[in-house]
């Protein structure tokens, strides 16, 4: 197959490439490296993006931004962010790859444990992820021309405990590797709506 | 209590007042009528409407606008619609109700059966209502002075029939008085973080 990687360059991205490229032929993209450009955020970006990737049978998304803050302290335009950059990105590459990706392509998104266990600080996070796994369970219904659309949520990552560890106090981290596995189980399964939960 | 009840005149609104009027002192709210005026994607509007409410024991949220289309015509701007009035119209409430209610005070905001069951042309509804239910979630854990938020999700309602039945083929619609105990429940009850699901 043919599949855009969308935040090829990050934990997730790099661990999927690990384990997608053996067999398949991807084109990478990101904000600032990769063999396409992209801004998530911008939809004539990604329009520009997958007409220049293309032919494509799979994009895959592990990118996305979004604002941590205690409730108390949060503001309406905090919140904005991660709706514009991590749920519109998202959604973004499937209005416009939904008339582009060749028949029976795939859709898989990434959103994140906090969907189901809601962490401090994490109210647009837990906002976001779930807003794009009910997207993406409404999207599977709709999608033309056996076009499927998954979702990866991940736990905390192994890798990224240095960094946001003290966040996920208690939740069992596991290795990007086998994150990357559900994303290998999207795009070459043929399930569709549904919400690959790595926790 | 006081109850601060927003979207008073719609058909849950009314069927929440005709509940709660007999035992409570509600203050009904609305973008055209009720005791106060309240724009919901305006959050100065929100906090100025919770100002003028004065003392609350408890905020209701029973309205909120999205748009229906098929996901092959949707653009970024109609899922904006739905991002800014029902979503952020009801996390608005949450942001600025938190600093202002009494000790023990509850928020109830609305989803709907589209987070679990989505239909075609509603992939907004289904982003929104599943949006709101994780947000709920997270805000349960970070609210201070035994704040509650709860989220009712009706199904499709009796009353609403001539207007959206198409769009519901085959759903068991329920009655608005059967969904207005709900919100009564998550008013008067002590559970938060819970989605209520009149299904």
């Amino acid at each position: 197959m043919r599949i855009l990687l969308v935040g090829a360059h990050g934990t997730i991205g790099r661990a999927v490439a690990e384990q997608l490229a053996p067999r398949h032929e991807l084109i990478t993209a990101g904000r600032h490296s990769g063999d396409l450009r992209i801004d998530l955020t911008d939809f004539a970006s990604v329009q520009q993006a997958l007409r220049d990737a293309g032919p494509l049978d799979a994009v895959i998304a592990a990118a996305g931004n979004l604002h941590f803050a205690p409730l108390a302290d949060f503001t309406p335009a905090q919140y904005g962010i991660g709706l514009a950059d991590k749920l519109m990105g998202q959604v973004h590459l499937v209005l416009a790859g939904q008339h582009v990706l060749r028949d029976g392509g795939s859709f898989t998104l990434t959103s994140g444990i906090l969907t189901d266990e809601p962490i401090r600080n994490g109210s647009s996070a837990s906002m976001v992820n779930s807003a794009l796994e009910g997207y993406a369970r409404a999207a599977a219904i709709e999608l033309p021309r056996g076009l499927r659309i998954n979702v990866v949520s991940p736990n905390v990552l192994v890798e990224s405990l240095p960094a946001y560890g003290p966040f996920f106090s208690g939740f069992e981290a596991v290795p990007a590797a086998r994150v990357a596995q559900a994303y290998v189980r999207s795009v070459e399964g043929a399930q569709t709506g549904r919400v690959y939960r790595v926790h």
